[in-house]
């Protein structure tokens, strides 16, 4: 009976066949200890000179990491045994040969995986990383569609930027037409909100960010939702509600593979709503306090979030913040119109930003001013505008990065694991 | 108390405020019959100058299509009524006016709606396709996570061509790099099948081609499986059984969108499985008996996948083309070489392929060979040679293209309906 090593708790007792590979090997005189991986988890597989004969068992004697193997044995349940499960073989076939495979146990530097990122995604770590990381998208879907929300895709050639021209990148389309990458389904998704009430977009954004850190990267995931009649309120509730479904979604699902990753899941456990919410003004009194040297006015760079969310033990909603360093399309707060009614939602233990958004600007009037002050095209915006000219309504939504929100639920110090080709300055290969 | 429209029916005998547009207006002296729609659906809104008073009824005299309008009312049952529900008025405000709507219940021509599409969508017909493609591609998830794979994203710039490159679009990555939009995640997923088992890609995939038919976009998404340990037949079983799964899906929540579309769900109920199959030798002898001027080693062209297809009530499998004719990648048919063991499944009613696929080459010899009769860079490659080197298995997958099945399952003359933004030859925007 064929299996795989993720349900081998209910083939006990019964002699089946796994398909996979030699994730390793060690050997006392008569016994085989293999580690044998299938995709769906690891398991030993204990060869005993007795039972396959001498042949066989001198055969299996050279075998090199990451041989394809086909192994028949019998399912013993071993508590000592990380799954609680261990193989009798009873026959081994090669498939195919393995020699010099160039990831060892041993230690390796960053670049040389990276090189090699193709195979370094075989190991058990990185295994359990995008075990996770299927996991949240998941979760997102199941939250946004059991919400009723619509999946409307927004399109990734844009005749216009959204946010700033200098980190797009430009695409030669058909003669002397220019494309660039989106960098955000936003813009459509507000259209699409407009048609269908409660939207969502799911994919890849592109940013021409030359910057090395390591929470970027050129090409990243981004789920986007947008209502329509909905507030600042209304998505500061909403982003609460699916970091709270994601994490009890890994929770649930992954304990493994957070053990694998070596997780505090004590941090994760914590994550629990309601949100500590404080306003731009608050946090800059924070920063100050902490004698930062941040002014009023300026953007929060990587210290001063990690300084505002290391106060907390779950997510920080920092609300309202200077229109004059937020995107155009931002609604300014009525009360104090220096103020943008948007939020970004800093995650804890230094992990920074995973969702940014809030209320648009629903007035056609204040948008058309905001165009011009941006010095944006508005030709390229007439669409967007019309919006606003027929049945113009309040409105608001965010986009969630899916790589940071990956990185902070495993606990990655570099965002470069989170994806399975992670595309950076100077990294576009394999 | 807030209700949307798709809701209505629990709300029955109850005042609830529906927040959203005027689709449509008719008025007799004393009555207004307002058709409103809040992305969930539609609803006829009676409102009687006798309830709301003499003022409020004057003022909604004179409102436009799509103006923004939050309704109170009673929820009435009503037979006749086209969702079994109306609202009888009891107040109306209106929240963004709307004059001179540029899309009426009239006939457009398709430009002028495509260069409206942020407001097409707002009808009726675009709700349904657009509701059809979200639980689409919902099905497609479900089904693929519900049988164990993972989904792993491949990257969308890529170094080298995977198929050909005369459909590339490059892209100046940074510096003297140039990266090309992915045309199939393909080679990624073979590695991913490696490291995981049984995976998955669904994302956005670009060629650059210049056709204007009515099957091609620019951008387009396409989900793609591959499995390790497989072969041709595990790709037509997974294939057919994806399809079946897609359909009973929309079968059973979209009865109404299949209604606004007026497609003849009867031939939808007729998709069971087994599809039928037939070798690419035996379609050419029907496409020869059919008097079409076609010879063995030739692709097939639309008139000739019509032609076969439309003997089936349900998708027909070709398999085993001429290798010539197909990608560097797959695997040659041990009993005749000169064979690719790749299947194309080919829609009925004359939507051509909406899955392509097969069993890879898995021998590092063969494939090496095939880089260099292809004229294709080695160098580029040596990543994904890389698999054949380290423990080979036999392994396949496929692509199925998610617009061409939302044209089919809808009954849809044209692809460019099946997406919000549509991205064609001559078509960039909105």
């Amino acid at each position: 009976m064929d299996a795989h090593i993720e349900d081998i708790a209910r083939c006990e007792g019964q002699t089946v066949t796994l398909k996979g590979w030699l994730h390793n090997r060690r050997s006392s005189g008569k016994i085989h200890f293999l580690t044998l991986r299938d995709g769906t988890g690891f398991i030993q597989a204990v060869m005993s000179k007795q039972t396959v004969g001498e042949e066989a068992f001198t055969r299996a004697d050279h075998l090199g990491q990451e041989t394809s193997v086909v192994v028949q044995g019998v399912v013993r349940a071993d508590t000592r045994a990380p799954g609680g499960y261990e193989i009798d073989v009873t026959s081994l076939e090669v498939v195919g040969e393995s020699h010099d495979y160039p990831i060892t146990p041993k230690e390796h530097g960053v670049d040389y995986l990276m090189d090699r990122r193709h195979l370094w995604i075989r190991t058990p770590r990185q295994h359990a990383i995008l075990r996770v990381r299927h996991e949240i998208i998941d979760a997102v879907r199941d939250f946004f569609n059991g919400r009723g929300f619509i999946l409307a895709d927004t399109p990734i050639f844009t005749p216009a930027a959204c946010e700033g021209t200098t980190t797009l990148f430009p695409v030669q389309y058909f003669e002397d037409t220019t494309a660039y990458l989106t960098q955000s389904g936003q813009l459509y998704n507000e259209a699409n909100a407009m048609a269908l009430g409660r939207v969502y977009c799911f994919g890849p954004t592109f940013r021409a960010e030359k910057s090395k850190t390591r929470r970027h990267l050129t090409e990243f995931w981004m789920v986007e939702p947008e209502m329509a009649y909905a507030t600042l309120d209304d998505v500061m509730e909403l982003g609460e509600a699916l970091i709270v479904a994601i994490v009890e979604r890994v929770l649930e699902r992954r304990r493994t593979e957070l053990e694998t990753l070596e997780r505090d899941v004590s941090r994760l456990e914590a994550v629990k709503a309601p949100f500590p919410r404080m306003s731009y003004d608050e946090a800059v009194e924070i920063l100050k306090k902490e004698g930062l040297p941040f002014e009023w006015g300026g953007d929060f760079g990587g210290t001063d979030e990690t300084v505002l969310s290391q106060r907390f033990d779950r997510p920080l909603l920092v609300h309202r913040f200077p229109s004059a360093i937020k995107a155009f399309y931002m609604k300014p707060d009525p009360a104090r119109p220096e103020l943008a009614l948007g939020v970004d939602f800093l995650a804890p233990e230094g992990y920074g930003e995973v969702i940014g958004g809030g209320e648009r600007l629903a007035d056609l009037d204040l948008l058309l001013q905001r165009i011009k002050e941006h010095d944006l095209p508005q030709e390229a915006f007439e669409w967007y505008l019309d919006l606003r000219r027929y049945g113009t309504v309040p409105h608001a939504g965010f986009g969630m990065g899916i790589e940071r929100t990956v990185a902070w639920i495993c606990g990655l110090e570099h965002i470069r694991e989170t994806v399975p080709y992670p595309r950076m300055l100077y990294r576009l290969y394999p």
